[in-house]
């Protein structure tokens, strides 16, 4: 979608370092990093949220998720554990209207998270 | 599974009130709030946590945060924002070894997640 900068970054107008890709997602890290694993999985498919996604696209939600097993698994943080977080609108947190999660690994996450 | 406290809880054999029960999951609020809505959504099968869950059950995940848009709709935060959560594992924060996702809202979410 046009001006929106996950789909500049999709489409490799602005230079990151994928971790991860495929013909239906991107990983790269966060650039404000919040743990010392911090990566954003995100869909080439632009949606602006979660509550954006067609029902009959939901499986990327799954999709997104077996990424994010397969990326602990490479952090080797699968076994001392990770946190897997959407944001969805103002009160979410969401700082970028392209549907993206986070997984942050690498230190003990607190309670509440956020 | 024995000695499962949600296993209970999907049994009944621990009452709990149902925000959201379906033939896959069922939704509760959890017992320690963090927000004006913090509600669990746990799937009826168990799994340990995001990291067991077989690959041809996945699907499950999508299907966890379709009733997530649901309930966000149900309480009217659908607009104003939330947050969906999952802790895997120790460091993730998992207290309960049964997968489930938080859905919190009615307030803002603050950065880092925890």
């Amino acid at each position: 979608m046009k001006d929106c900068l996950f789909c500049k970054i999709v489409e490799k107008e602005i230079p990151s370092d994928f971790i991860f890709e495929d013909d239906r997602v991107v990983a790269f890290n966060d650039i404000s990093p919040q743990a010392p694993t911090h990566i954003l999985i995100i869909p080439k498919e632009h949606f602006n949220s979660l509550m954006d996604i067609p029902d009959d696209k939901l499986d990327i939600i799954s999709h997104i998720h077996n990424v994010a097993r397969k990326l602990a698994q490479d952090r080797k943080i699968d076994g001392s554990g990770f946190r897997v977080v959407n944001n969805c609108g103002k009160e979410g947190g969401q700082s970028v209207g392209h549907l993206h999660y986070h997984l942050l690994g690498g230190r003990q996450l607190a309670w509440p998270p956020g």
